[in-house]
């Protein structure tokens, strides 16, 4: 095989393994979306015969051909293409050492999962979700033991979200917020709270739908390439750089849960709508990581969103959309939107308490990894960290450990990503702003600035180089938390008058 | 292979295919519903590469060994199994007369297809749409040629959606609704019109979607398996009996339109929800054909739906969600719905003309499978033909010939289902009638007992009999067209008073 028939079977195989991944994709998309409740028994009937189809893709005799032809070839290969090899060769890795009837049998147990965590949540009973959580969380101990027998189990399962990250990395990490954090609450409570009663002003959900429009017109979301749904859990999902979805969740008495989130599901969006177009449905196609993915979504949420530039471009159009809300001013509105209050659930969080929740789920999910704790115990140890970090107790398994759908989905080891992504944004910020007056863009609806920034920097990147290392080169530099930090006093000190 | 294991294989081959057209079909109605117009790109990389491994799979090694444990063990078989033989060798002969790259290549021609075929209608301008209707007219009667080269081609094409219909069938039934229709119409135009005019009052289409939550109770569409989608052109699609969709459309100023068009869908959607356990995930499940399924949906919309009774049992719902229709009693709602008149559109046509509509298109079809007009030519034929038939004048491409999708997606054949099975409709009105008072189960709201005789002389047999002999099995005899001439000419006369 020469070096040039290997890249065209390899791109073969990678356009069947995309295909593979976007028909799943859609199933997922369709069942969070609209599909009826029954609809439960199809789906892992075909979600089975899918992932054992794509198993055998990645794994078969073509694909191991494919990576002999690359490897054979590899000092001739293209940059891109060199990563591409590596990138297969870490899969087969993976996937060879997990048997297959396992792969599928995970796989529809995800799907069952996520069902029965949706009824447990409405019905706010652990107990229900307790037998699949168990079974995730063995499951996830298995792989990581016949793929990497010489990781610990749990830097396996962050380095499935964000390449690289270990658990001293993630203490390391969370020790240096969690001494500026605190300290900078209490003087918060000192000072008392700001007033942001006002707003649970009812806002119709028709009018919140007109919001969402605006503020994709003002980040620049392309609609023939981008959509809107409504679900529970807000998320994002990005089949090509032609089609990323993405959710929310109306609620009349609290406007800014659905504004924020579309800002912040809209900074993903945005990630995967520019990958370079040679990339196209190939495994570089689309973000990196969820650490930079979630970088991109958080500095767009809080940085971009909440920033008081921002608040003063959307305030014309949520007085004229909720005329009641005039009676408070730009600068209350942005006061309200940032107020920091030790909170129940992650996704209604403040941005300066958002890395407790954060602290938490680690904290769990190491617990869950290392088999410290029975999973009949696990939400006694949830309610116990949030008393411990945010000082606040859990009424619910609703509004505690069910809260999210993360672990439902297999996702043990994503949450660290969420700070990870929060910290990477503001050292983003600090370099961007070397660049241009990041504030006036903002004031002056020029978002487009800052897009073209991020696409230059990370986006048009795709999945070209390791997480952090495409951090280094945006950044010019090493990660440094203390950006963060610095960031997130400087904001609050303004905030609260400190 | 003992018989034994030829059934497990063939079960397990059944499941990927199912698999796979699950797969497509989600894709395909995440595009008719949501999906933003970029999402082409990537679903027709997705559908040419599923179809390509669905194609394979079922003409490959495995697919002709499982064959041939089937044909050797034949006559060891149950009646299901020897059907399920027969269909696989229908299958793999028709499948592999067609040479796979060509197979693919259709499946992405239709995908850029349905996209053309609306924007084109959009634009009203047919000339957008051309090319891609030759092609799909030229793939047509080369597959036509290479599957059934003993056939005539367009005999070739009404087999697709109706087992046993020929050209020569299709003369004599026309003819014969033809030589009814035409001079009960003349009749009707002498007496002259009913009032229609209040069937514009505006309904809102939130009190619609009410309305379609009332029809599918009545219906007994059960709620975890069936959902409705919004879409331009209405259609049903069935996942399978735990999962299927039916979609609307609603007009403000047309209420009619919508509530006749969910109990259509919904009379599609009880006939695959009620298919039997045993089949399925096999190629049993599901309705048999198009003809049959017709039968199920127009019964439900036309025979029990623009009944007097079901007029009568939905009024008092239309009234509350739409009190100035409270100045129009049952009787006169009930002569509107049943209004004759020749109209542009075969959607929204009334029971007596809409056979009309289907003649047209049969005469354009064969004109376009033995190739006796140019596609340059059709639009005139289009025009020409619903002058002639229905007596009136197209004034566009977009109420012409680009009003419906079939053609777009590949649909060659399918029009003439819909008469036939209007015509088996009435036949079925005229064996049920001898087990139960029909009109009174409607008028009590006991549709359950329509559900129950169509479940056990239709539904619960899927796809088990040939649509001939499912129908002669239901009816006790042959199928007579002459009693849907006798229930048109029976309920028009009372209609108009003639």
């Amino acid at each position: 095989m020469t070096a040039k028939e290997a890249i065209e079977r390899l791109n073969d195989l990678e356009l069947k393994e995309f295909a593979y991944g976007h028909a799943m994709g859609i199933l997922s998309y369709d069942d969070e979306t609209v599909a009826p409740k029954g609809s439960r028994i199809p789906r892992g009937k075909t979600m089975g015969v899918l992932s054992e189809l794509s198993y055998k893709l990645s794994t078969g005799d073509e694909a191991r051909a494919v990576l002999d032809g690359l490897m054979e070839h590899y000092d001739e290969l293209s940059e891109e293409d060199k990563r591409r090899a590596d990138l297969r060769e870490k899969k087969m890795r993976e996937l060879r050492a997990i048997p297959v009837e396992e792969y599928v049998a995970y796989s529809e147990l995800l799907n069952d999962a996520s069902n029965v965590w949706r009824e447990a949540k409405n019905a706010s009973d652990y107990k229900l979700f307790e037998p699949y959580l168990g079974k995730i969380i063995e499951t996830q101990k298995r792989f990581a033991g016949l793929v990497r027998p010489d990781m610990d189990p749990y830097d396996y399962c962050l380095d499935q979200y964000e390449e690289g990250l270990t658990k001293e990395k993630c203490e390391s990490f969370f020790g240096a917020l969690r001494a500026r954090i605190v300290p900078l609450l209490e003087k918060i409570k000192a000072v008392g709270p700001v007033d942001t009663s006002f707003l649970s002003t009812p806002f119709p959900v028709s009018a919140q739908r007109e919001l969402t429009a605006k503020l994709m017109e003002i980040q620049r979301l392309p609609r023939d390439n981008c959509i809107v749904g409504e679900v529970e859990h807000p998320f994002t999902t990005g089949f090509s750089k032609h089609d990323v979805r993405i959710t929310t969740h109306y609620f009349e008495d609290n406007f800014l849960s659905s504004m924020y989130s579309v800002i912040h599901e809209g900074g993903h969006a945005l990630y995967d709508l520019h990958s370079d177009d040679r990339f196209c449905f190939t495994s570089l196609e689309g973000g990196v990581s969820m650490g930079v993915h979630e970088s991109q979504s958080r500095f767009y949420e809080n940085i971009i969103g909440r920033s008081r530039e921002f608040v003063g471009l959307v305030y014309p159009d949520l007085i004229r959309l909720c005329p009641k809300l005039a009676a408070h001013s730009v600068e209350e509105l942005w006061r309200a939107a940032n107020a920091a209050c030790p909170s129940l659930i992650r996704t209604e969080a403040d941005e300066l308490t958002y890395p407790l929740h954060i602290m938490v789920r680690y904290e769990m999910e190491k617990a869950m990894i290392e088999g410290e704790a029975k999973t009949s115990e696990l939400p006694e140890m949830w309610n116990a960290l949030y008393k411990e970090y945010l000082g606040i107790d859990v009424p619910d398994d609703k509004s505690g450990i069910l809260q999210d759908s993360h672990w439902s989905g297999g996702g043990i080891g994503y949450f660290p990503s969420y700070a990870l992504g929060s910290a990477y944004g503001a050292q983003l910020l600090h370099k961007m702003r070397e660049d241009f007056d990041v504030a006036e863009a903002v004031r002056q609806n020029e978002l487009v600035k800052v897009n073209h920034w991020l696409e230059d920097k990370i986006w048009k990147y795709g999945s070209l180089y390791k997480p952090a290392e495409l951090m280094e080169k945006a950044f010019g530099g090493p990660f440094d938390p203390t950006f963060y930090t610095d960031y997130l006093e400087r904001k609050f000190t303004e905030v609260y008058g400190l």
